[in-house]
């Protein structure tokens, strides 16, 4: 069972309950966390035989919102649809979390109660993106705004234990972003990152600028949770605002507006290339259990594709594949003294 | 006379010496600082009769190369193009500076030579980027990689005073870049400048997260020179692979390329829109004299655009009226006390 926080989302829980029917019909259990009342009558309204497809409501009296601070809320609110959900993948009830709520709080609360990998000092989370030629794994992508070194060396085995199991690439190209390709570019986590991923057994092709993401030269790229955040918006809203551009100039005249009738195939295949949505969410690396963090807009599609893809990453083990194979990278015994001092360094800083 | 460095980018001397060509004609004075012996063997193949122009030539021994390390070879290479050039502006032999080259070094030369502002704790470099509606101006682009709260709350005013006086906005709506708009997102330091930025003498709208930087919310949007330079270098990516997108999908029949070139009208007016490299150059604020910075891979017709903005920013003493206004700004008494107290601290932290 997948275990959905049904009450998280700017659409919730409408979406969260007509997301999980579509799952639902395709043999997906899924397991609705909120309030029980508001659920099932959307569940009737949806489908009056729902009780025949694999669906579960857990009843939960609290909810975190949008504007709540992450930190506190998790701590204060053990009745919210969120830790429940949570709770029920560590108590074996569930496999796997989806929840498009407050993401600060999908974080604190994955890293508290799903619990990190031994030796992880950050979970990060990761997405591919397209580029010309096929997809780039990039990460953090908004799990930690401040990121030390340290931080964005485990990210690079995270990226490199990921691509290559998900990929099929033996040795993938690691790129570090940053604001040139020097390697003396960068803010001072960057430099000292950059020197450090030279001594990892990685494939480290050095600095990568935002400019050339999509040009196939990395595999992976790295950075901390801020500016990947920031370049994966951008990249969003760039698109969106192209598009809005080409429609305003195409509205100027019947001829313009013709031609971009005509061109609207090419349209309709770049928008499915782009459609991040496509997965529906992203994964939490570094953590026991998988976690699909869904953007807050999802839609009904989005959250049906946010409970495929967690089913599949249960059903090809790909969290348990994942820690087992990051686990021995960061924990190789030349290195596991450092690691360990690290560990205890930052272990009370969530 | 623009003291342009003539050795400075990817494709100098030549087109840094072409461009001057293009903006004496105009009637605009440069000064080619570089290899005298090369920049007059190519103004003679250019146009035989330069030296009725309005250019003259300033022998370099030394230049700085795109991957020398700023700070060191500022310092060392007291006869490079760009150290000689600023010089001139700080001599009165010039007015303002341009350099394609080392953006790293001629922020630092422009930090040492030009010397800071009173008050102002670092130079930023701002730009306009198009809107749905209009523009916005950034800031800071890529000058400071790593900023505390106290540096953004002054590239806040200085966005702040630039957009008051160039477009007339009398109390312009100030955004902070951030991975949220709630006020609690953001990295350590944009949590700190959030609450900073909301006791300014200015209309701060919160946080502005990247997918809206073009949806005209704000007229400044304020983040650090990593951030800024990511933001602006994944625009550009993706605008550049979304065209690429295009004309790939639009190949692959001959009614789409039949219907794409009858939208190329459409393409036309948005790459215009787009092209970032209309004036050259951005302005790095801050300092006492003009400074543009140009793109590395500039051409001839950019250098051309920059010089030509160099002279409008000293015919309409842009820079002389922003640092009158910025100072005040900074300097009120009320704060005096504390702005003092942050400069001698990070004075000698260049």
């Amino acid at each position: 069972m997948i275990a959905l926080d049904a009450m998280g989302g700017d659409f919730a829980p409408k979406v969260a309950v007509e997301g999980a029917v579509k799952a639902a019909r395709l043999g997906i259990a899924v397991g609705l966390f909120g309030d029980q009342t508001v659920i099932e009558s959307m569940l009737i309204g949806i489908d009056a035989q729902w009780r025949s497809l694999p669906i579960s409501v857990f009843h939960c009296s609290q909810v975190i919102g949008m504007a709540d601070e992450p930190s506190r809320s998790v701590l204060k609110k053990t009745d919210a649809s969120l830790v429940r959900a949570m709770q029920a993948v560590v108590d074996g009830d569930a496999t796997a979390v989806v929840s498009a709520g407050n993401s600060g709080a999908a974080l604190v609360a994955g890293t508290l109660i799903l619990e990190r990998v031994e030796g992880v000092l950050r979970p990060a989370i990761g997405n591919f993106l397209p580029t010309n030629k096929g997809s780039v794994f990039c990460l953090d992508l908004g799990a930690n705004t401040d990121c030390k070194a340290d931080y964005l060396e485990q990210f690079a085995l995270m990226g490199h234990v990921y691509v290559q199991q998900i990929n099929n690439i033996k040795n993938p190209r690691i790129g570090l972003v940053s604001n040139g390709v020097e390697p003396y570019k960068g803010s001072l986590a960057v430099k000292q990152a950059y020197a450090r991923f030279e001594r990892l057994p990685i494939n480290f092709i050095g600095n990568v600028e935002a400019r050339d993401i999509f040009d196939d030269h990395a595999d992976v790229l790295v950075c901390d949770g801020f500016v990947g955040n920031v370049m994966l918006k951008t990249v969003q809203g760039t698109a969106r605002s192209l598009m809005t551009w080409i429609q305003q100039e195409s509205a100027k005249s019947y001829w313009r507006q013709l031609a971009l009738y005509c061109a609207s195939p090419i349209f309709k295949t770049i928008k499915q290339r782009i459609d991040y949505a496509n997965k529906g969410g992203a994964l939490l690396l570094g953590v026991k259990h998988p976690l699909v963090v869904a953007h807050g807009c999802s839609t009904a599609l989005a959250i049906e594709r946010a409970l495929i893809f967690a089913h599949d990453v249960v059903a090809q083990q790909r969290v348990v594949n994942f820690n087992a194979a990051l686990m021995e990278l960061i924990q190789r015994p030349a290195e596991a003294e450092f690691y360990s001092a690290q560990l205890s360094e930052n272990h009370n800083h969530v």
